[in-house]
């Protein structure tokens, strides 16, 4: 967004729309001279002013309200600013917006029945995002005249503190690529402006990619407990003091390039351990997890050569210094989490 | 252990055994007046005293040494105080040890010699620790007179930084209970004293309880990268700004109890999005990964129902407080991870 003055659209307010509605008024990148920020928020309830002066601080407060200079940001404040407006109609809240965000609820018929109208009534180059943690861009715009304008940006809760955006154009692969395109980096220029992290997936995947990683774990969480191995509380307690402060630091690919050694990488761990991998995924449920990977590999020479190689393009040999640094982060990250 | 003076023989001197011995030497639980603690070191290799004097003080110098006021501490100063001893033989190394922690090869017929050796030399008191990633206690210990002295004591890596261990007791819940838990509660009180994290496994499951977990996600993660919906360090950073931050502040259960809401926890994150996770499920390899949970489950409600009421008991109903806490750790983790 090299506009200096943009007007965002905050469509629904729950607790998604209203940490989306914090980061972007409270954001030192959107408070610094030269740049002015309008949110907007529509929502059909009829509480909507009372429920956001009541509810909108607490998102406000807790954002390192003193360490950005924004401390006295209130609610009268921002509304007597026009930093703040409260739409009483969804035309009206999406009129004059560079940005439509929305995050109704999740029901497929809503989707397509709301994306025509807000089509209709904003600006042509207004950037349309759905929150949506499930429902694909291409079957949400469906009804509209050009679907390759709806973005999936799915944050991971709650907004307002967590860096990651998940963002999945229309039709993955198959998308009409020049015009995705440009939506998709204005998208991007938005979030990098404000520090955060998106990633743009390939394809419209059932969970996206975080809460599929999530899952997995999840599901592996609950066998264990399932079958008395542990109780949930210690599952927790497992995660917190071991792979929770390791991936807070580096992923799970870094981790396991810096487990093989500095010569070998994650090349020396899948030889050292990969039958134990490969083991607990068959103790897990199904042969075919391990089956899958085999038939899915995009090389001849199976999943880890091509899985190994882009890794090692990715990061190069890991040196003392990296575990060092890995290290020293860790201690700190367990100073915080360990209190 | 209640005793003052303790002398820890560590048997197998690479990366998991010196940074074991790292901790056993500089921890200030270790360092408080009254308490003495000897480390002597065994290791077949024949140039080890060169080897520990260039290699040990990586592990002593990383370790917070200002804070915990032993930045003094040098492997020449440990050797000449006898707090440090290189040990020329199996059984002089363990011949007065109050504990011996093994970590040798990775090897059933390496272990299944070794330990009716150490027994044999060690006091009766001695406890028995194994640092294998795989072998259960019962299969190491299958030729010594009292295979129950034997436990698992997995660290995550490196054990001198990560406050988990996994202890794993031989032969599960068939273990006779009386001579194993004494074992056990004395290992969890050291462990505990050295403020780490111990968490004991109810069976001599494949792989324990931390490594399954993060297998899980690791196999999610090589189906998302071989399919081309995101490239390995994509999936990296998705760890790294979302879930990874999270689970180091609180783990899975806690998390998706507090993503349900105040007033149905668990039971509501499930209502809401059980769909979305059982269809990521289905679609990451195989519907057994769903139908193995209702099968084992221990509840004739199905796995959900017990699940539910576990982590209720364990952590009744989350509050704004909770959330707080959580959310200002979040942040300062974020403030490490993403320097």
């Amino acid at each position: 967004m090299s506009n200096p003055n943009l007007r965002i659209a905050v469509i629904g307010s729950g607790t998604i729309g209203l940490s989306f509605a914090a980061l972007h008024l409270s954001h030192p990148s959107n408070n610094r001279p030269g740049r002015t920020v309008q949110v907007v928020i529509y929502d059909p309830r009829p509480d909507l002013k009372e429920y956001i002066e009541t509810t909108l601080p607490g998102y406000l407060d807790s954002d390192n309200a003193e360490e950005r200079g924004a401390s006295g940001m209130t609610v009268s404040s921002l509304l007597s600013t026009n930093r703040l407006i409260i739409a009483s109609s969804l035309s009206s809240a999406v009129e004059s917006a560079d940005i439509v965000q929305e995050q109704g609820p999740e029901n497929v018929s809503f989707k397509q029945n709301l994306w025509p109208q807000i089509e209709s009534s904003a600006p042509e180059r207004a950037l349309f995002w759905s929150s949506t943690s499930g429902i694909p861009a291409s079957v949400q715009g469906k009804n509209m005249r050009d679907p390759s304008r709806l973005l999936v940006v799915h944050p991971f809760n709650p907004p307002h503190i967590m860096p990651l955006l998940e963002i999945v154009p229309p039709g993955g692969k198959n998308a009409d690529s020049s015009s995705v395109s440009a939506h998709v980096a204005r998208t991007i220029e938005y979030w990098k402006s404000l520090g955060r992290s998106p990633v743009v997936l390939k394809e419209e995947i059932t969970g996206f990619v975080a809460n599929r990683l999530s899952f997995a774990l999840f599901r592996e969480a609950v066998h264990l407990v399932n079958t008395g191995v542990v109780t949930a509380e210690e599952v927790d307690r497992v995660v917190e003091e071991s792979m929770g402060p390791r991936w807070a630091v580096k992923g799970p690919f870094w981790s396991y390039h810096a487990g093989g050694g500095k010569e070998k990488g994650l090349r020396g761990f899948l030889e050292k351990i990969g039958d134990t991998v490969q083991a607990c995924w068959d103790d897990s449920g199904s042969p075919n997890l391990r089956r899958k990977l085999e038939e899915e590999s995009p090389s001849s020479q199976g999943w880890e050569d091509s899985l190994c190689e882009q890794v090692e393009q990715a990061y190069g040999q890991l040196g003392d210094k990296d575990l060092k640094d890995r290290d020293q982060k860790t201690r700190k990250v367990l100073d915080i989490t360990r209190k």
